[in-house]
C-alpha cells in the first residue's frame, strides 16, 4: 500500500488535531484583525498550496465580501515589481515552508507595508520566520510527493483565517469536519472498484464551481501527478465558453456536485454531458442526469449566513485522492513517487 | 479558406484603426483618474476575453505597481455576495457585450461603488450602456467562432489602460504594434507547414510566463475549441510543480519564449525538455535547447522603465493563431463552426 493511501486515512485525526491546536492562535489573531483596517486579500502558494489558496480566495470572497486575488509571484520575483499595497493582508501557503518564489512574494509585501501570514506544515521553516503571523497544518510528516492531508490541512486554517477576518463561520461549526472526511473515507471499496475502469484513461476534464472550484484543480493535478492523466480543470461556466468542444462520445468528464448556490448551473452542465454521451462521474450529490456517482453526505446545518455548501469541500476532495490513488495503483504506478517531480519544488 | 484565417490577417489593420480611435478618449479617460484613487483594479470576462483580461492583470501589475485580480463571478451570480469595493477599477471584457456573468458582475460593482469600464466590439451592447466608461475593439464584426482579431484588440486596449492609470508606456511606443503584427504574420508558410506534423496530435501542454503567461491560455484555448486537442496551460514555475510529470518522450510541449525577465527560467524548463526528449516547440526567441521554433521578431527599444518583453505578447499569439486554424484544416475540422459551441455564451 501506498504513503498516498495511508496519509488520506490520516485526515481525520490530522484535521481534529489542526482545529484545537490552531484555534487559540485564531482568536488571538482575531482580536489582533479588529484594530486593522484590511480591504483586500492576496494568497500566494504554488502547486497543490495554490490550490487550497484558490480555496482560499473564494471562500474568503464569499463569507466577508472582501475582494481576494491568486498572487502572480512573477510580478515580484521576475519583473522586480513593488506593488502599492494598501491595507492589505497576504496568505502564504506552503506544505514545506521553502518554496523560493511565494517566500521572495510574501517578504516583499511585508517589506511594502501588507500584514503577512504563513500557514505551513513546517514549524521550523523559512516561511515561519519571515511572517507576521504563521499558523501549523498539524499533518505530520508527508512522506508522499502527492500531497493530500497538508491539502485538507490548509482548507480547514482558511477557514479559520476567514473567521479571523469576520465571516459568519463559528469554530464550533468547523468541529464537524473530521467527522464529515471520517464519512468520506467510507467511499474507499466503491472507489476502488470504480478506479478499474478507468485504467487505460489518459485524458480527462474535471469541473468545479465556486467553493468547489479549487477541487478540480486538485483532483486534475493529482491525476497528472500520479496517473499521468491529461486533466484539464474548469469552472462551470468557463467549460462552456469553449473546451465543452473536447468532449465527444465516452469523454470522461468529472464533475463535484454540490448541493447550495452552484446545484443549477451543475445540473444544466450535467445535461449537456448527458446530451453528447460523454463518461460523466459525478462527486457529491448523485442527480438523474449523472451516468456515474460516488455519493459523499454532507448532512446537518450550516451556520446562518453561509452557503449550503460551505462544509462540503474536504469531504469532497477525499474519495478524489482515493481515485487518484487507486488508478495508480491500476496503471502500475507509484504514486508516492511520480517521475520527474521531487518533494520541495524552487523556482521562482 | 476560413473566416479564421481571414480575420487573423486582419490584424494589423485593426489594430491600427483602434489605436487611432480610442486614443483620444484614452487621454481624456486618464486625466479623469489623476483625480481619482484607485488602489485595486478587478478584471471579468469569459473565454478568450477572460485570457485577454490575465494579460490585463500581469501589464497592470508590472507597469503600475497595482495589485489586480480576474474576478470570479460565481460569487456575485451565484453567491450573491456584495463585494466591499473601495477605491476600485472594475474592467469587464466582453466581444458581444452580452455576456451574462460578466455583464451582472460589472452593475453589482458599480452599484457597490467601483469605476467601472468595458471593452468591447460592440457600440449598441448590454454593456456598452452600463458601464462608467466604454472602449471599442475596431475590429469589424467577427465571423468565426474561434476569437482573434478582438483578443488583440482588447490587449491594445489593455495597454492603453495601464498607460490612463499610470504605466511608463507613451502611446507612441504602441504605433509600433501593427508593423510587428504584420511581420509575425510572415510565418505563415512556416507555420502551416510545420502544422502537418502535428495532423494526429490530441493532447499538448502550452506553457508561457509574465506578460505571456495569457498566451498560453489562449493558445490552449483555441487548440481545444478548433481542433478538440486536449491542451493544458501553465505557468513555467507551475509546470514544475506538478504536470511536468505529465511528460514523456515525444510529448508535444509549446513555449513562448520572449526576451527579456522570463527568459532565465524559460531556458530552464527547455533544458528539462530536452532532457525528457519531449516534443518541444518554441514560438519566440529560438535557442539551442529548442527542438523546434517558430521565431518572431520583435526588435527595437521598450519605453523606459519597461521589460524588453512588453510588446511581445500580439506578435507572438499571431503564429499560434496561425498554427490551430491550419491544424484545424490538417484534421479535416471547421475552426469556424466548433462542435457544441456558438458565438455568444450565456452562462452564470
Amino acid at each position: 500500500m501506498s504513503f498516498m493511501i495511508d496519509e488520506i486515512v490520516q485526515q481525520p485525526d490530522a484535521l481534529e488535531r489542526t482545529l484545537r491546536k490552531e484555534l487559540p492562535r485564531v482568536e488571538a489573531f482575531r482580536r489582533r484583525l479588529s484594530h486593522l483596517s484590511i480591504d483586500f486579500v492576496s494568497l500566494a502558494a504554488r502547486g497543490t498550496s495554490d490550490n487550497a489558496a484558490l480555496f482560499g480566495r473564494y471562500l474568503i470572497e464569499i463569507s466577508t465580501g472582501l475582494p481576494a486575488t491568486l498572487a502572480a509571484p512573477s510580478v515580484t520575483t521576475l519583473y522586480g515589481v513593488r506593488h502599492r499595497w494598501k491595507n492589505t493582508l497576504v496568505i502564504a501557503l506552503s506544505q514545506s515552508g521553502e518554496s523560493t518564489d511565494t517566500n521572495l512574494y510574501v517578504q516583499a509585501a511585508r517589506e511594502a507595508g501588507a500584514l503577512t501570514v504563513g500557514i505551513t506544515n513546517e514549524s521550523t521553516s523559512s516561511l515561519t520566520r519571515m511572517v507576521d503571523e504563521v499558523f501549523f497544518v498539524h499533518a505530520g510528516r508527508e512522506k508522499s510527493v502527492a500531497a493530500t492531508k497538508t491539502y485538507t490541512g490548509q482548507l480547514l486554517v482558511l477557514y479559520l483565517l476567514a473567521y479571523a477576518l469576520g465571516a459568519p463561520i463559528p469554530p464550533k461549526s468547523l468541529e464537524r469536519l473530521p467527522e464529515l472526511a471520517r464519512r468520506a473515507l467510507r467511499t474507499r471499496k466503491q472507489v476502488a472498484a470504480l478506479s478499474e475502469r478507468y485504467r487505460s484513461m489518459n485524458q480527462a476534464v474535471v469541473v468545479g464551481r465556486g467553493l468547489n472550484y479549487a477541487n478540480a484543480f486538485e483532483l486534475s493535478l493529482k491525476m497528472m501527478e500520479t496517473c499521468y492523466v491529461v486533466a484539464e480543470r474548469f469552472s462551470g461556466a468557463d467549460f462552456l465558453h469553449g473546451p465543452i468542444a473536447l468532449v465527444e462520445r465516452a469523454f470522461p468528464v468529472f464533475v463535484f456536485s454540490p448541493p447550495g448556490p452552484t446545484s443549477g448551473t451543475t445540473l444544466d452542465i450535467l445535461r449537456r454531458l448527458r446530451d453528447l454521451e460523454a463518461e460523466t462521474i459525478v462527486i457529491g450529490e448523485a442527480t438523474d442526469a449523472a451516468m456515474r456517482s460516488i455519493s459523499v453526505p454532507v448532512t446537518g446545518r450550516v451556520p446562518a449566513g453561509c452557503p449550503r455548501d460551505l462544509l462540503t469541500p474536504i469531504p469532497y476532495i477525499i474519495p478524489a485522492q482515493l481515485f487518484c490513488a487507486f488508478l495508480a495503483e491500476q496503471k502500475g504506478l507509484d504514486p508516492d513517487h511520480p517521475r520527474t517531480l521531487t518533494k520541495v519544488t524552487r523556482t521562482i
